[in-house]
């Protein structure tokens, strides 16, 4: 078993650390703020046991907590780290001190890899005497829950590194991918802001409401795309597979896209959306809603892999 | 229970016969090919049987299959009906003379929708007499599985008639959603284009493996997706709604997509995706694969019902 530390005991933190050591790792915990990992345990303790309870693990909180360690400071937390997970501020220059730190106080085998969904490696970890060992690991929030981990190298980071971080996430059950070059919203975020972007426009341009559009997707294509993915999608969806697709329908489906840019979302286009969005959940129930959610996703993740055991 | 009648007896007129048959409704069938409606009841069966056993409908086969009609001719099929599901040919020239005989046999008051994905109800129903109760009713397939129905109407169709259409579906458990003004692709198909289209640049620019972002999809974002759609996805992901989303990170997640056009799909890119898809899936396993799929979707929409009905 490796030795894990999390820096940063936020809600990713807190899910990365539940992740690991539900696993069997040891999990090292700090936090900046004084007080906040002592406060993220009781959290955790309560993860886990939900966890639990929708079959998602199997051990329950009394074995899983002695795996935790609180650290008082960032040199304890990753002395004896094999892998280091940074969930600090979303801010360059906080994360540019932060990996300076991580360099200098974990052995020189540790990997160094951060939550980070909008700063690339390179430009964190430039400056680091040991930056081929640093990377990017964006998870999607819970990461507990959800397993994809967007693995963003720089061009600096040793390959070994990538493939030793890919391994280790792949044995802690999460999907990890691998991100070839560095990409601005690396490519979960890219995929989301396209469909987004064409989203706004059918709802800006009067073609359909918010609502209907949400279930164009969550009663339509949403269905294939929680299980396959869009290439399994359409290589499923022609004859000859993806190249027959490509022949039969990459003209329309181009060519009815051409011309169409984002334009920004603001003015009387979010108002519309946001009434209706306030019609269906008044913001009052936003919290509830998230934790219903959370419980949607785990019981999905949970379905997923009962038809994964089946043949 | 209103009178339906299917027009086309191929993979979606059988589906959309289950669909309207297993809630009760008397089906009408008519193919324009001898004997193509009595090779479609034994499939049809073997679809109500395998969607019983799943858990989607309680009635056995033997109780649905009395509520339909082989009709030899489209006017025998649509002489008493309230409802056409017409599923012919995806040829305007085909569909605009089949509307043709519908609106000649069917009684006043019957609606007539077209399967279509493609051609816009002003293309093939201008010149019907009756054309203000026609429309588009686009499913994806297979309806009978995948509860999503496009209802599309042109300027010239009857609103009371979108409604009722609307009404229909929605009382036999397929969730319609109304495309307000004709365009391309509808709204599905749409959204599609603009993920794929994202996708293939992405695997075209040597970001990722077409692997890879089918992962990003089905373990990431089709999460959420598949229980959500894109706007209630964004409402939860911003602690004060779709609007602070879009304050927060619209400039971002627009501004990386600026200057991405489509490009086409073809040449060494269809072959590179075309190359990781058989070696994930040989060409020979397509139609095994399909059946995958269609009973992972059955399997899905289950789950979904099921958590519907919890807190």
């Amino acid at each position: 078993m490796e030795k894990i530390a999390i820096i940063g005991a936020g809600l990713i933190g807190r899910a990365w650390a539940m992740v690991f050591a539900r696993a069997g790792h040891e999990v090292s915990l700090y936090d900046a703020q004084p007080g906040a990992v002592e406060q993220a345990l009781p959290l955790i303790r309560e993860g886990l046991a939900e966890t639990q309870r929708v079959g998602l693990i199997t051990e329950s909180p009394d074995q899983i907590m002695p795996r935790f360690k609180a650290c008082a400071t960032l040199e304890e937390a990753v002395r004896d780290a094999d892998y280091v997970q940074e969930n600090t501020s979303e801010r360059e220059d906080v994360k540019r001190v932060v990996f300076s730190q991580l360099d200098a106080a974990a052995k020189p085998s540790c990997i160094l890899a951060s939550s980070t969904s909008t700063i690339q490696t390179s430009r964190f970890a430039d400056h680091v005497p040991g930056r081929s060992r640093c990377l990017v690991a964006h998870p999607v929030n819970p990461p507990h829950v959800v397993p994809i981990v967007e693995l963003s190298p720089a061009e600096f980071t040793d390959p070994a590194v990538v493939e030793r971080a890919r391994v280790l996430h792949a044995s802690v059950g999460q999907v990890p991918i691998l991100v070839k070059k560095e990409v601005e919203g690396f490519i979960l975020n890219r995929l989301q802001a396209a469909l987004l972007i064409e989203s706004w426009r059918l709802v800006d341009e009067g073609y359909v409401s918010a609502e209907d559009l949400d279930k164009t997707i969550r009663d339509g294509l949403g269905l294939r795309w929680a299980f396959m993915g869009p290439f399994e999608t359409i290589d499923l969806n022609a004859p000859g597979g993806v190249a027959d697709y490509a022949v039969r329908y990459g003209p329309k489906l181009t060519g009815m896209m051409q011309g169409v840019t984002a334009r920004p979302w603001e003015g009387d286009l979010v108002k519309k959306v946001e009434a209706e969005r306030r019609e269906l959940m008044p913001q009052s129930e936003h919290a509830a809603r998230e934790a219903w959610r959370d419980r949607r996703l785990m019981a999905l993740v949970a379905h997923k892999r009962a038809m994964d055991k089946q043949p």
